[in-house]
């Protein structure tokens, strides 16, 4: 078993492995070729049950192994949470190239980054882009949000060139299919739908089944009413049909779909609140209780699930979130949009709602989805992808270090070590965004020689701290020596 | 008595009135000139005590009045709140060119912005640049953290045009003047650069009187040793001389000459942790302690104080700071620089403590000291400044916002609005960086109907849930309407 890692050369002769979700792209050797795709991992077979299912038999599987490896964790411990339903691990049988990773709130907290084409802007050859970029950088999964033209190809390309988990929401193609009139959604189209990308090889799938019909009018006061594409197509069909959505009524048909693939149900919350004004309301938490028997139902079929959660949430009202969806979903891993703790700062989003984030994480989210600067302004492109994934990286890392991740604070004191010893190299290298670090110090400083250097042009060379506590650190050293000639006593306090 | 708002007229007939910090130069009315400076504000007397002092007199001082208005409080809390020493309002007798703020937790959450050249890096006409600048983009308070030559003339500049309180670290430019040998600093040097900077105006002076000879040992086996400039010159000059440092000795004397200024102590955290690894440690804590003793020493004095905090610090120690700073420094206000939540982003640093910032807010901290992406790698220049200030308003105003602010929602609120009824440009005017969210948009949407349109590239206009919902409220105020013709019932929930 090979398991993947991102081995940092330090100067000093020492060396860092890092968690890495790049794959085959960030390794010199690999021969790629996008229109061939990855090569599938071995000994993936496609008639096996699901993780959950083998988990609640006691095996402990190839892809649980890996992960465990990957996570630097037990085995059983894997196998345990899956089993309970606490963690899951996305893996269609019909997507070999990915790489088993795991989403639960006992391991480390993952990042989605959204990519995918709108009838507005951007190319599948682009989107491919994007994912490539996005896994560089830390994405944990992806998911294919297109909604314009060539959805399918484009989500070929996505899947066959993924090294993570690929997510999707299908009723966006469903209603591509209608010609975007949500009233013409019917079951069967949208059952087609959730069959051929369960072909493709899609991991996750959100399914907004708990928008009921009487929980629309719940809405009707909000500042910014549905604000959950998902969400908003589901009520306008639940309204014009004055019935329950498709999705609830043939739920257990659902199940039996995506347990055949073991695709993994993200249970989407259409009604999460779109503002500081409409957050923890009664809409939002009437969804959760129904995701929460919907999640049940799913379990009792043997299919994985994860539950959806907001938003925009002030920082108060936070925790509250979690607490709830372990109550009500029965500990499945959250998966949260944020939350944006504030409304007021469009284009800095991916700053309001990594605050969201890294609290919401702490309090227990598994994964969280990340926030573009460009959300509600415009589709992200490919610095923006970057920009959202670095600060969900951060939200992750800072929750992980909050729950006392095994490995977490090792990064941390490995960084802070080599800017204490100014080894200005492994700094850059052992940070997020090696890339940017070096630039930005470049900026006032790209001679080599101040790659040693025991300061940089913040402070100047009198003024930097950490030169002068080396100095202290030699004093104190001296006068501990001075001590040990002149009788060898104790060495006192300096006080 | 005029109080300064920015008035954002809504393109529906509407306005919102924002707290400004800029001053005179966002106002097109307003005659400036550099070389001047700004004009007092009318009414200034010099030999008028502290704000303290008079508080506890039972006086609400013009500046107090003006502050009332500003925030939207009751003159008499302000009054109260500062006579208690649970607020501090920075505004030397001789800085009349600044409007009055205040800094304390039933307040704004306020915010710092760091400017100031070194050695290496930046002339007097960029730090003056950037004192506008940061101003414009809300920075409550600036430092003048000035390490090179011209320290002086760079601070008048400073003082003389900027709109907001000044702060300094008086240590610097002693250092200066001894040649940069800290070891050569005496408590004589020191007092008169105090008195010159008392003289020119500066609001507040951070002191780290509380690093004592006892506590250097302390920091010998932490990860980053002390990384703040003024602990480490006072703790090379303790150890040399195997004395307390004259801050802490000297410390009566300071408070004299401050309390004739009505110049605010920030007692500075000279060993404030810098690392992960080093948050909350045995040597941060014995200084806190340290803190409260000098807290009261200059309260005594009639001086105003607050106290300065971490740094690099995980969340789930983070409110401990907070509740430690309350009970050891008789709530004096705390201001802290970030924390920042991990040490693995740089690059990114603005974003690793605005997620710290906002916490340690939330908890209680009443001014946050930005961080801007340069940190640890260089000076920021004006795009590094923007991008600090603005994720610390994201910051500031979020924790407004969780602890109830009684002005703070209504911003997020008037902006969801807008967003929500596609009132595009009232969105971006609302926003704290108007410029860029409209940039944002109009990459993939320039066209001016884009301005009103009902959607935007995000989603593109099919799948916008705004506008669906928009639908389905039009669908539900039909079927109410439809009620209500066939026979005047009651509205029904519609399951």
């Amino acid at each position: 078993m090979r398991v993947p890692f991102r081995r940092v050369n330090l100067t000093n002769g020492e060396h860092f492995d890092l968690y890495d979700t790049s794959g085959p792209y960030t390794d010199a050797d690999a021969a790629l070729d996008l229109r061939r795709g990855l090569p599938p991992r071995p000994g993936v077979v496609s008639d096996r049950g699901t993780q959950l299912q083998r988990a609640r038999a006691g095996e402990v599987t190839a892809e649980m192994a890996f992960i465990a490896a990957r996570e630097g964790l037990a085995p059983e411990l894997v196998r345990a949470e899956v089993a309970q339903g606490r963690a899951v691990i996305p893996a269609n049988h019909n997507h070999p190239e990915a790489e088993p990773m795991i989403i639960g709130k006992a391991f480390a907290v993952k990042v989605n980054a959204n990519i995918g084409n709108s009838a507005v802007s951007s190319s599948i050859a682009d989107e491919v882009d994007k994912m490539v970029w996005a896994t560089r950088w830390g994405a944990d999964t992806i998911m294919d949000l297109s909604t314009g033209r060539d959805i399918h190809l484009t989500r070929e390309w996505i899947l066959r060139n993924s090294p993570v988990p690929v997510g999707t929401v299908p009723i966006y193609q469903a209603l591509e299919k209608v010609n975007g009139d949500p009233v013409a959604l019917t079951w069967e189209c949208y059952r087609d739908t959730v069959i051929e990308q369960c072909e493709q090889g899609v991991d996750y799938m959100t399914v907004h089944a708990g928008v009921l019909l009487r929980y629309v009018p719940l809405t009707a006061n909000r500042v910014t009413g549905i604000v959950s594409r998902g969400g908003s197509i589901m009520a306008a069909w639940c309204l014009a049909h004055h019935q329950e959505s498709f999705l609830y009524t043939h739920f257990a048909e659902l199940c039996e779909i995506l347990q055949r693939y073991d695709v993994t149900f993200s249970l989407g919350d259409g009604l999460r609140p779109g503002s500081i004004a409409d957050a923890n309301d009664a809409a939002q938490f009437a969804e959760l209780r129904t995701l929460g028997e919907l999640t049940k139902i799913a379990k009792s079929h043997g299919v994985q699930v994860m539950i959806e959660g907001p938003g925009h949430v002030p920082m108060h009202k936070i925790v509250e979130n979690v607490r709830l969806e372990e109550e009500l979903c029965d500990e499945a891993p959250f998966y949260t949009l944020g939350p944006l703790t504030t409304d007021i700062a469009p284009a800095y989003d991916h700053i309001t709602s990594a605050i969201g984030a890294a609290m919401i994480a702490q309090a227990g989210t598994a994964m969280l989805c990340y926030v573009t600067p460009k959300e509600h302004l415009g589709l992200p492109d490919r610095k923006d992808v970057k920009d959202g994934v670095i600060a969900y990286k951060i939200a992750a890392h800072a929750a992980d270090l909050a729950k006392g991740h095994p490995r977490a604070q090792e990064r941390d004191d490995a960084l802070s070590r080599a800017r204490f010893e100014f080894r200005w190299h492994d700094q850059f290298a052992l940070s997020l965004d090696p890339d940017t670090a070096r630039e930005f110090h470049d900026e006032t400083l790209p001679a080599e020689p101040a790659k040693t250097a025991h300061f940089c042009s913040m402070c100047g060379p009198k003024f930097c701290s950490m030169r002068i506590t080396q100095d202290i650190r030699d004093a104190m050293a001296e006068k501990s020596k001075e001590f040990a000639e002149h009788g060898n006593q104790v060495y006192l306090p300096l006080a």
